[in-house]
């Protein structure tokens, strides 16, 4: 396998992804800056902010490389901490400015590892995941079965699994409270086939915004108050929680050296904290928490 | 040694640091919040919010045992990994409204734990650092001094180690930045005379107001804008990231199922992340970064 044709594929979507988020805000423009790592590689961020429809979408590409695995790395793969390596992965967070828009994260990296005289290991991972304020059934159940599509256009044993991994990921254990409705995750992966494998890749990086954008359309519009606005930052606290003590990506990344305001691009432009908040009984913003952030298969027929 | 004078201290403590906040602000009363703890122990956590002077102020008093010392406590003394433990302490967090305020934060702490058939290993820890928006050398030197002669009231020697250990552990390793100008640290302190280890935490705890308050009214009533606000909002973000990612108190409570959102008051109310923000040259805000916050003497003749 070659790492190479991983980096120019992730470059492409990080292009078409920027382009097409800009046409969904129609007003704000990304800013594009260039990085270099001190110990090998660097990345592109693209961030945009303060559109009509998204308060800050982030887009970053990173390939980096070294003679050192970080621990977070290696976590699964114990004999492999120090080895040399290399990594390229392409991350997207959105946070939209309307609190029934819902906040999206996509990520699909490679990674390369190889010790002296042995032949390189090397997985893919990946996923997408959506974090909502205010929870729609319609919204969810599309949102899933965009997801199992991504997966069956390679293998239809993926999507339960992708989908499970999801959801023990992405759960933020001092609350014991999902980070949002979930969908796709993978890591460590590699089934013998590394063209095949990449192929899944492409699929989760090309079905992201099919399975984003349907959503930002039908809730851009839709009407919102203080209210709404201020349950949508007290609930972006959530998103720093996670992202800052439990997300592996994060921890790799300042523990790697990379760029610091890359990989807190993750972190939303606004945030409440409020000591003790609890939702009114019956309201929406209680529905979020009962009906829509714990585990279930949202394509139960 | 005996746990409970310790306790009943810091359960004094508590009182009166919320008395003394509430006359400081002059307006805004704590609210008061029992827990207990499934594992055993429990806490009380007095919140205060929306004050004239105070955005938000956390005084919290907990006192937690168990069969299993959770990593994060014996992290210094692997050896303890697993043992039975008892810990208490009272944590004070205050982030004012005025940018002109610092932020401040004061942890006095006791930690017991053994095996069977061993004699109890026990130790203190604590400490105050303040972390201010705007700096003002005088208010630095101030700082330093009551933060002195706490610790030469039982020592002499105590106050450049603890002064130096503040340093260090209040850094932001991913910004190589710290968090604030620093103060007192100290942790798995045992001298091998219980009183008069338990007087110098005594003498941290009581200092610590002291230090803080003449603080207070020197800037509460400096006029602030928009400008100093935002900063404020902003400069709160590196405080989110220094506590999630890096603080061992709160690694320490969340790992050990305290009460999360007693862990978590230390957060601040607001807050802004800004991607790739930098002060202009010359600004008093640059002056923070170039004056402030590089590890120093503050009190060299």
């Amino acid at each position: 396998m070659n790492i190479r044709p991983v980096i120019e594929y992730l470059q492409g979507l990080q292009v078409q992804t920027c382009k097409a988020l800009e046409a969904a805000d129609g007003e704000a423009r990304f800013i594009e800056d260039a990085w270099q790592r001190a110990e090998g590689g660097g990345g592109i961020t693209c961030m945009l902010r303060g559109g009509q429809v998204f308060e800050q979408a982030g887009v970053g590409f990173s390939h980096v490389f070294g003679e050192q695995l970080p621990p977070s790395a290696s976590q699964l793969r114990p004999e492999l901490a120090g080895a040399r390596f290399q990594a390229t992965g392409l991350s997207t967070v959105i946070h939209p400015l309307n609190p029934y828009v819902p906040t999206v994260h996509c990520n699909v990296r490679f990674f390369m590892a190889s010790r002296d005289g042995q032949d390189p290991v090397w997985w893919f991972g990946g996923g997408f995941d959506l974090t909502p304020y205010y929870g729609f059934h319609e919204d969810a159940v599309d949102w899933h079965r965009t997801a199992r599509k991504a997966c069956d256009a390679i293998d239809a044993s993926l999507y339960p699994v992708f989908k499970k991994n999801c959801d023990e990921y992405f759960f933020i254990r001092h609350r014991s409270e999902a980070r949002g409705i979930g969908g796709l995750f993978f890591d460590d992966y590699n089934s013998g086939e590394f063209e095949q494998d990449f192929r899944l890749l492409k699929s989760v990086g090309e079905h992201f915004l099919e399975a984003y954008l349907p959503i930002v359309e039908r809730r851009r519009d839709h009407p919102f108050g203080d209210r709404e606005r201020r349950f949508q930052l007290y609930r972006r606290g959530r998103y720093v929680e996670f992202n800052l003590v439990y997300d592996r990506g994060t921890l790799f990344g300042l523990q790697s050296g990379g760029r610091t305001e890359s990989i807190l691009m993750s972190l939303p432009p606004q945030v409440h904290f409020d000591y003790d908040w609890h939702p009114e009984p019956g309201s929406p913003e209680e529905a979020l928490y009962k009906e829509f952030l714990p585990a279930r298969d949202w394509l139960a027929s």
